[in-house]
């Protein structure tokens, strides 16, 4: 058993010294959407091997069809862990909007007392990334050995849709498969409050488009006689609710559920109602499911959403046409066991039993993947939670996304991997936009927060 | 009185000097959109002025702000009538696909037996204008007077919107007000089976937008708590018909009456059913109000249908969007005596009664006009009916029509007139497309039509 302690002293005081190591990562230009970088996200892709080497993993560059990735391996007495992260960034666009040069990485007060790193890529995600290193780095000058066993994946290409992600993995599952994954790409609560994303919504998309007539008609000769498509299809998604918000879809529910007293608690204990998540958008009313949280409605919620409609004439004044056809995007978001086949099977039989006798629908299928859900008292869960929350001094909460995060289904579907997804990214980072930033505790403490779940992880205690 | 008999053997004798003035009409390229074409519109008026004063009009050519207007006077013992057709014409792109020059007419058989017409402006509307003046003339020839008095309207910019018909109308209305209004410019139920239209639908457009949030938002963060404009759109469109296809807004069928049964039969006896009109279009059920007849539905019966509707993201692909705002055009296509101010403003209320208190809606009005119904046992219809029974030896049917014609609802709402719709078009004369058509039959018979529709009217017998 290592002793975390100096680890954690050692952190204080090289934090000079690993902002010099980040400021180099920081300055080049691994710009993932843009051919004319390729060798400067291979120059990224480079510099950390050599850094990763430096401290004793045996780390290399590996080449794909598109930026090569970078694998380490470290042994260790602990659990296996794989820790991802990307070393791409976004575009800079517009530069003039930058204070300093994205690639010219400062450090600066933000406010009185609060410093920051500023340059593209310092919070998405090579701040964050760097933060593990730096606690390994530690680890290693203090006990020469660290307390888990650790296997570490870089990509190049998160910014660009991860095109190779998923061809690695299954190329190389055996050499990558840990006993779960660590994913640093996330943020925290607040700035004072840490955060373990432990759930994460699936996803099912369909189009739809509805067929009356073969041809456009005269509303004047035909209305009231021929079947108007963009009628029935206004019914089938008007049926999709009912009166409570609830999805009609028969056993759209299967597999949901109820979220434990205790999480909806913690979540209570956040403050942040429908109000203060609703009026910044310029709306006040919850419009889901009845009886319900804002954050259970977003984090725990299976949802059925209307993204796109479309039929007969949209231009500027009017046409008397009844239109051929309608057409509706709409995504269900699903949550703990919903499976996204029946999800999708369920819907289409309930928009068919809608259409005429005479009229045809047809559906394209978009994205299809099962939520992501941790049990929230898994000893994984329980030993992240204590380490961050004795660092931090806060309760570390568990709480959910509402989006999909790819990566972490490839880790279950492919590896069969639960994965820990825990940032020190703030909402006011400015990632994807100009004068990114990130702030110096967040670079810091996360160093520190890192040992202190590697050592918590090897502990292998559970409270 | 006036014996209509040697009226008739002279129409029939003359077929073929009429014929000579209609092509010397149809040879003048009177295109009413195309702005090079002006002075050919102007030739136009001018030779109708010419012709109408050979045979006893007080004729003149009238100024407007756009092409002119013929305005002709003849006195006589009955009832004062105003006959109103258009001098205008169509383009006649793409030239490529006639088989004859457009403005160079001949006579062509289309079938053993069958001759008709061909020229741009042959049915629509200058040979069905000249059946009117040939009976006139023949009136002249043979009695020396006419029947009736009768006033003459020929526009010029029918094909272009009429854009100076009302002024002209409210500026003249003394001069042009008669006891009823005869309008040739539609057509018979078919070839051998005489119509007259008593009723035009009437229509109310709308235009709705219903606001959200205050920018599109990610569903996933935002999916199951933010409202989504699709959902309070499709809800409120859905809800504006109940199952058995009636429009469920409240007051919706005020003013709605029940056609009578005799008149029902007489349409049910056409052998137009839902099939008959549905098959054509590839459709089979007819999706308006339960137990109704096709025809009632289209000619009787009000209606709200769909337009056009729009929202969020609808190009190629998937985008996980709920939009800010949703867009629907909706049309009502009213009968008798519904009341299109009263329906705006109670499809308004019934919308805004669905629409949550922190979304908004947005509502602009297009077009607003009532419908247009003759009593089917008017004095005017019955006469003119057996009329055409005569000539025919086929019941003239009292039809209706789906969509609006505007001038009608001009003389009724600027002049008090009713109008009498009665044409000899075919439905396949192919107006407003390449090798435009009129039947031999219809120039013929259509002038021994008016004829005894004058005899008719004049003679005041109700039977």
């Amino acid at each position: 058993m290592l002793d975390v302690t100096p680890v954690l002293d050692r952190l204080d005081r090289s934090l000079d010294d690993s902002l010099e190591r980040l400021f180099g990562l920081l300055a080049i230009p691994s710009i993932s959407t843009d051919p004319a970088y390729a060798s400067e996200c291979r120059k990224a892709a480079e510099w950390l091997v050599k850094d990763l080497r430096s401290i004793g993993f045996e780390a290399s560059v590996r080449e794909t069809q598109g930026h090569p990735m970078v694998v380490a391996h470290h042994d260790g007495e602990g659990p296996h862990v794989l820790f991802y992260g990307h070393y791409d960034v976004q575009p800079v666009d517009p530069l003039n909007l930058w204070d300093t040069d994205p690639f010219q990485p400062a450090v600066k007060e933000v406010e009185p007392g609060r410093k920051a790193i500023t340059a593209r890529g310092a919070s998405d995600d090579k701040g964050q990334l760097m933060t593990f290193v730096e606690a390994c780095r530690a680890y290693k000058a203090v006990h020469g050995k660290l307390p888990c066993r650790v296997t570490i994946l870089f990509e190049g290409e998160e910014e660009s849709g991860s095109p190779s992600l998923k061809p690695f993995m299954e190329a190389n599952a055996d050499e990558l498969k840990a006993d779960f994954a660590l994913v640093c790409d996330t943020t925290m609560w607040d700035r004072e409050t840490p955060a373990i994303c432990v759930g994460l919504r699936g996803l099912v998309g369909e189009e739809v488009t509805v067929r009356a007539a073969d041809r456009d008609l005269h509303s004047g000769f035909f209305g009231g006689l021929a079947a108007n498509p963009i009628r029935i299809l206004s019914r089938a998604l008007a049926d999709l609710h009912d009166e409570n918000g609830r999805v009609t879809i028969p056993g759209f529910y299967d597999g949901v559920e109820e979220t434990p007293e205790a999480i909806l608690q913690s979540w209570n204990a956040l403050g942040c109602d429908a109000e203060a998540l609703l009026q910044p958008i310029g709306l006040s009313q919850p419009a889901g499911e009845k009886d319900r949280t804002a954050l259970e409605l977003i984090w725990a919620r299976p949802t059925a959403e209307f993204n796109g409609v479309s039929g007969g004439y949209t231009g500027e004044g009017f046409k008397t046409v009844i239109p051929a056809e309608a057409h509706a995007k709409i995504s269900f978001r699903l949550v703990h066991r919903q499976d996204p086949a029946k999800i999708r099977e369920a819907f289409r039989a309930f928009v068919r039993a809608r259409i005429p006798a005479d009229c045809s629908v047809e559906f394209h299928p978009h994205g299809g993947s099962p939520a992501i859900q941790l049990s929230y008292d898994s000893p994984l869960v329980r030993r992240a939670q204590a380490a961050l929350t004795d660092e931090w001094q806060r309760d570390a909460v568990a709480v959910a996304m509402g989006g999909s995060i790819p990566i972490v289904g490839d880790f279950q579907n492919l590896l069969g991997m639960d994965s820990l997804l825990v940032g020190f990214g703030l909402a006011d980072d400015r990632i994807h936009s100009p004068n990114e930033k990130y702030e110096l505790s967040s670079f810091h403490r996360g160093q520190r927060s890192w040992a202190r779940i590697l050592s918590a992880l090897a502990n292998g205690k559970d409270e």
